[in-house]
């Protein structure tokens, strides 16, 4: 709750970083040197009903923050992250280095305000530049596609989809080949699993590198990893995936500093963000973007057309696509992984959008229309899409078609314009495909509980089963300052119906900027939405750490309840306001009841008791053997009596 | 925010009391006469496109918080509040009052001590009595029944079903009349609504006295309205009516004090709790209860089992029929006005909860087991129903059949136990009936998403539509400090399967005692989730108000959307962070985008432009023809050109 705390000053509770190292061997027919990062959570022992101690395996759980939390590390921010991926991107041989596009004023937005500010501004609130030596550019050979989907479709398992594969698996070949039928059955099993309902999804066993490999292939999932970004660990977006959540930040032009933007970062992947959006606007938004592609070790996406806005002071109608393309290019070659295209805003669908509750939502989606309207044409994210496919196509960036017409309150949800715009989405995949882009779709929105599953089976058809990456939904409008919530109920269940990502909803959504307690609160409600949906899938392994936690619960092991849920620190905090002694962590009686009246207490004396009436029982019956034993024997020992 | 904010500080801005009062005339069938209160929220006007001012009709919301709320009626939280059913109740001539049972010190807890400790904490600690004249209580006549299934099965409409019948319709019997099927279905009408998905449910279009009569009668709805509790107002619970929310209270035995209960009773009825459930074990107990009885305008819950406890020193092996029973007429003359009772244990189930990952959970349920257990038979609460059903009958205390054996964990969810006691609780529910008691069935706890549907639709089918009131549920169980928020997912999932109330779930849930700001939380938590239920269930005028809040955002009319907001305060708060200034709250961008770029404004531009476009082809329109019409005289006017 300390607004002030920074993301190097929590220290989540007897968690350590761990690695999975192959070394090319045959382990998960893996073929490459790699490290893959974990976060291993140490239990204490539980005390049984006889006073033994019994020991309790450490839960591994999926890690995103980097090497920031590795205390063998040591990393300044200055710096930025090592180039984890540069050899595997450099040993393909498709790419080469070039010298970049030059770095212009109005890339910083210093051409937003009017001529006679431009002197003064360029003195004042200029943010530093990220210090660092810079790489040139790497991007395709002439004739060369370096995209994950492109090496999938030859065949070729990539370092980085046997990377996404060992991440996926929790790192977990030693556990899965111990769980049987029988204790995924028995519910008091750490591997007791639900039998999950995916709703025709296909998710595997057990991931291997030619799973990620063919599902990257047929457009099923995406790693979106910029060949400028080599600081970014690899990860999958795909309905077969773990579920995964985006973060947003961004510097917008009201509030907001770099430094709190790189901060927010990493605060954002230190909860559990997979990918975080900058959506800055205004000032020094090439700068801002620089220092935290160098420090993420997440995918970072942006939306280009606000900056792209930036270069022609915030008017939509003086957009061109030499100024657009430009931008995509500038951000490709720092390394942005997916972008936010908002190609499907056809001319004929901005009239569907009028008789709206709340007309056209979407800011990148409100400029594409307005720039449509201004030229009475179709835009050039739509006529040029072939030529955005070629840049995506030379650097590895990944599509997020944008859903430029989504609802922006209930009322508007799953209209004409919404689902003309899909099929215009579904389309543009098709073509993004054939370029070997790797492509995901963006999803509303505001969208009652009953219309969300419309959503998901029209894109998995109309998409062809491409990644759904969607804002929530919304399920009420009646709740602002609780829009996490009223979101992230729609987002755990469009996660379970197929979303591959959700993009979370910060508390201050429609009301402000979010601080870091917000962008806290957003990530960790976004991370229980998509866990609540990985368990509705079935996803395998997903109920082991629910499993060890009401483990921990059942038997007063508060110290470990705490360490194995999403905010160790706050539940602790919450804990100690009722009960506040060392003590009573350790107490077996919970601080709801008392010592008097506990019904966790009450269940154990329960099951002692019931353990005894069965050993009453089991006596009983070997008593009542004995006795038999004895007729038997007494009236002559014979089977068959005369 | 403020811990310290008591409930009589806090003012929804631009809200005030009304009363929809009838004269025993035909208004919706009425035949009483009946003041039902609502909540009026003020609108400003809409300065559109020409800037002309369009007025904006006030929104009426569902009000909870009962006469404390009114500035015109002066009441003091130790008189309690007027006893508005008293009439109605004596009018029907089948109650008398008698001498009420005296009151014992244990009915305060104070035999839960040891033998040295009674006398001293006799004196201190002891928590003053209700000090306002006791009225002796009601009871029924001998071979009376005064449930309102009962009067509802006689055919006799009573003035709780009126009062019900208003208030469900949120007093738009004007606004009705005006709905065409054409605003219905056009997006941009305050009276929008999507078509609900209501699985079965009977929801009518406009909620009739004789609907709710019907509603009772056959037992899927339930008005809890003990005779003994004539300050509260009517209200249903039940399939067809709006979904309910339950908040809970309780002065454990660690922590909080009766002032703090009261208060707690209050503010969570301000943000909107239909029932609380008084929780309390410990001391005072009794007096807790009165206090709180007397202050509420709103149905009370209790488990009458936690205090029979208490009687016996906490050891649940020597409770007995005519200790709970003489606790039944306790809380029963005091005015509660449903008993959680875990009648649905039966010996043979206890023994399918030992291999579960966290065994029985419920106070109720481990009590119980633990009873059943020490004395190897079938419970008295199973054993006595036929008598704690005549016991019922004579007060008109509502059932809520308790779910002993629900789930505590996601491993636990939807088994063998959970699933036998249902069965049980079926069986009860029949005999409650016979009896014209009224009844809803408790449900879990702890269960995915994909499992939450079985659990709505065995309940249905067993309980034959008896109401539905469950906990949460919790779809995951990785997030302590969070499980508002988890619950709140299922809660919202399940209400729109069918479930009539929700019983909230605060942060602190497995941690500690909620504080004020954590019943706020898990109240507003829960509205939205009922409110999401209710817009997906398709309840006629659900929609309203998440489209007048809709409408004043695409406004920018922020005070407008504050207001219209659970929570005003906090919206306000979240937006000044960014904002601070009053103008800001005028000015026609938000906070997260800045002067230059907002989507909302590009939007009002892009209508503007295409209304534009619209004259302009109209304009065209009328020269083409102006044009043709010239042509048309030069070429000889004639219609058949030669």
């Amino acid at each position: 709750m300390k607004e002030e705390q920074t993301s190097t000053e929590v220290k989540l509770p007897k968690s350590r970083k761990i690695y999975i190292e192959t070394n090319g061997s045959s382990v998960n027919q893996n073929k490459h040197n790699l490290r893959v990062p974990f976060r291993e959570i140490e239990l204490t022992p539980t005390r049984n009903h006889e006073d033994k101690l019994e020991e309790n395996p450490a839960v591994r759980v999926y890690d995103t923050s980097g090497i920031w939390t590795d205390p063998d590390e040591k990393c300044e921010v200055t710096d930025g992250l090592p180039a984890l991926r540069r050899e595997w991107i450099v040993a393909r041989g498709d790419v080469e280095e070039y010298e970049g596009r030059e770095v212009q004023p109005q890339d910083n937005g210093y051409l937003t305000v009017g001529a006679e500010g431009i002197a003064k501004e360029k003195e004042e609130g200029r943010l530093e530049e990220f210090p660092a030596l810079k790489r040139p550019p790497l991007r395709a050979k002439p004739g060369h596609n370096v995209t994950q989907m492109h090496y999938a479709k030859k065949g070729i398992i990539t370092p980085e989809m046997e990377f996404v594969a060992i991440r996926e698996n929790l790192g977990r070949q030693a556990a899965f080949d111990a769980i049987t039928k029988d204790l995924r059955d028995d519910r008091s099993s750490l591997h007791h699993q639900h039998k999950g309902e995916s709703f025709g999804a296909a998710i595997p066993e057990f991931v291997t590198p030619e799973f990620v490999r063919d599902e990257v292939a047929r457009g099923r999932a995406i790693i979106p990893n910029n060949v400028n970004h080599p600081e970014s660990e690899p990860m999958a977006i795909g309905r077969n995936f773990l579920v995964k959540i985006n973060a947003n930040i961004g510097n917008s032009a009201v509030a907001s500093s770099i430094e709190e933007e790189v901060e927010k970062m990493r605060w954002a992947t230190l909860w559990g963000a997979d990918t975080v959006m900058d959506l800055s606007t205004g000032k020094n938004i090439h700068a801002t973007r620089e220092w935290i592609l160098r420090n993420s070790p997440v995918p970072i996406g942006t939306v280009p057309i606000y900056q792209a806005l930036e270069k022609v002071n915030g008017k939509a109608e003086d957009l061109t696509w030499e100024i657009y393309r430009d931008t995509l290019i500038e951000q490709a070659e720092q390394g942005v992984d997916y972008f936010t295209i908002h190609a499907g805003i056809r001319l004929p669908y901005i009239p569907m959008t009028a008789k709206r509750t709340t007309g056209i939502v979407s800011r990148g989606g409100s400029i594409m229309a307005k720039w449509c309207l201004a030229h009475h044409e179709e835009s050039f994210l739509y006529t040029r899409f072939r030529e955005i496919c070629e840049i995506m196509a030379a650097y590895d960036v990944a599509f997020s078609l944008g859903d430029g017409l989504r609802p922006g309150s209930i009322a508007d949800a799953n209209d004409e314009a919404q689902f003309a715009e899909l099929d215009t989405l579904g389309e543009l995949t098709e073509i993004a495909w054939e370029m070997d882009c790797q492509t995901m779709i963006e999803g509303p929105g505001h969208v009652p509980m009953h219309l969300i599953k419309e959503n998901m089976d029209k894109q998995l058809e109309i998409c062809g089963e491409a990644p759904f990456y969607t804002l929530g939904p919304l399920t009420t409008d009646i709740a602002p300052g609780y829009d996490h919530i009223t979101s992230g109920i729609g987002a755990a269940m469009i996660g379970w119906f197929g979303t591959a990502m959700l993009c979370y909803v910060t508390p201050k959504e429609h009301l402000g900027l979010p601080n870091k307690q917000d962008v806290k609160e957003g990530v960790i409600t976004y991370k229980l939405a998509a866990h609540a949906a990985d368990l509705a899938k079935g996803h395998p392994g997903a109920q082991y750490r629910d499993n060890a936690l009401s483990k921990a619960r059942f038997e007063f092991r508060w110290e470990d309840q705490f360490n194995l849920g999403l905010d160790p620190e706050k539940a602790k905090e919450f804990h100690d306001e009722t009960l506040p002694a060392e003590g009573a962590k350790l107490a077996h009686f919970c601080s709801m009841c008392g010592p008097h009246f506990c019904s966790m207490k009450i269940t154990q004396d329960v099951r002692e008791y019931a353990k005894e009436q069965n050993v009453e029982a089991e006596k009983a019956l070997a008593v009542g053997m004995a006795e038999k034993a004895k007729e038997f024997v007494e009236e002559g020992g014979e089977i068959y009596k005369k």
